[in-house]
């Protein structure tokens, strides 16, 4: 299993700063929506990440103008972009499109969208899909639970990543259960005094 | 009725340059969210755009994050922000606290959302209620239907938008059944040889 950390909501500074530590230590580095939405593709292209032994996704949340958005997340040094489910078919067609034309992966952020829309959008064989649980959401969310339903419904899914305040001791519990390849973890990461340290647990975790 | 003008996929020089034409032309301008995932709200707030005569709306389309992101773009000198209806209850709460505690104003973007979703959003009296045909999709679209059974289904809102490849005729058209408030046109304006003359025709028509 992979592990992504996310950065978000810090300067441009301290994200390259941060990334520069965890190049090497996790999978995947996520630049978060909310260093897109503040800098900037442009700026996030000029910024000096240098990232070498991590891969990088960049939380571009596309809902519309997909190839538009796409290319210019490539064309930024992008290795993966996400998109949303609940984009129309069309949009997650054409950032598909783009994403195989560059050679490069996307995730589908399954944010809030039901079982309605998912299977018309299964079919997208080389996608990540992504169980996420709204940040803003005051309702609780079971990892290993919504997993295990999540296959049972879509077992035609490769690759699924889950993100939504996971801890420690539920990354180890999603490790054991074997259905994610992805677990994602921003502020229990990057929040903490020493997040190379904590990093390092959580790749040791899900071992 | 109000004429709202999308400048999207343009360079931040040609947006600054259009939306010194387009100032107290038309009622709101767009800096769409090309613009701010491209240069980013730093940017967008740093440019000599300097609007006087005409409100200006930055279409942030909001997943997740809600207040973080609110707060930003209001701070970056946005009158009216945009969330998307597909985010969680909590999010389009979060933003609309936010909005009415900066004494501002926020667009729903009902893109891809059905009537079972936005049955659960129609409370916001403030908002605006945008409804938005995908840019992508390759469906046809029928503004002054949508507008009709929209209003049937949800008489409650007050304040409503639509966007979706407008053009003169269909500005007239809408203009004349009375039931959206603004008119958001894009490519019909911004893409002509002479945009404040269509922006005028466009004033003209809804008049």
């Amino acid at each position: 299993m992979k592990l992504q950390v996310a950065i978000d909501r810090v300067t441009l500074d301290d994200a390259v700063k941060l990334t520069h530590e965890l190049d090497g230590v996790v999978d995947i580095i996520e630049l978060g929506t909310s260093l897109i939405k503040d800098y900037g593709l442009l700026a996030l292209k000029d910024a000096p990440f240098n990232i070498h032994n991590s891969r990088v996704l960049y939380d571009l949340k596309t809902n519309d103008e997909g190839a538009y958005e796409f290319e210019k997340g490539f064309e930024s040094n992008a290795d993966i972009l996400t998109v949303m489910a609940g984009s129309s078919l069309d949009t997650i067609k054409q950032v598909y499109d783009v994403t195989e034309k560059y050679n490069k992966e996307m995730l589908i952020d399954l944010l809030e969208v039901d079982n309605n829309k998912i299977k018309d959008i299964t079919s997208f064989d080389n996608a990540i899909y992504g169980l996420h649980h709204s940040k803003d959401s005051k309702d609780s969310f079971d990892a290993v639970d919504t997993l295990d339903k999540f296959k049972k419904s879509f077992p035609e899914v490769k690759k699924i990543a889950v993100a939504g305040g996971i801890d420690l001791k539920q990354a180890k519990a999603i490790s054991a259960q074997g259905i994610a390849n992805t677990i994602i973890v921003g502020g229990k990461i990057v929040k903490t005094d020493n997040p190379v340290e904590s990093a390092k647990q959580f790749m040791e975790a899900i071992k």
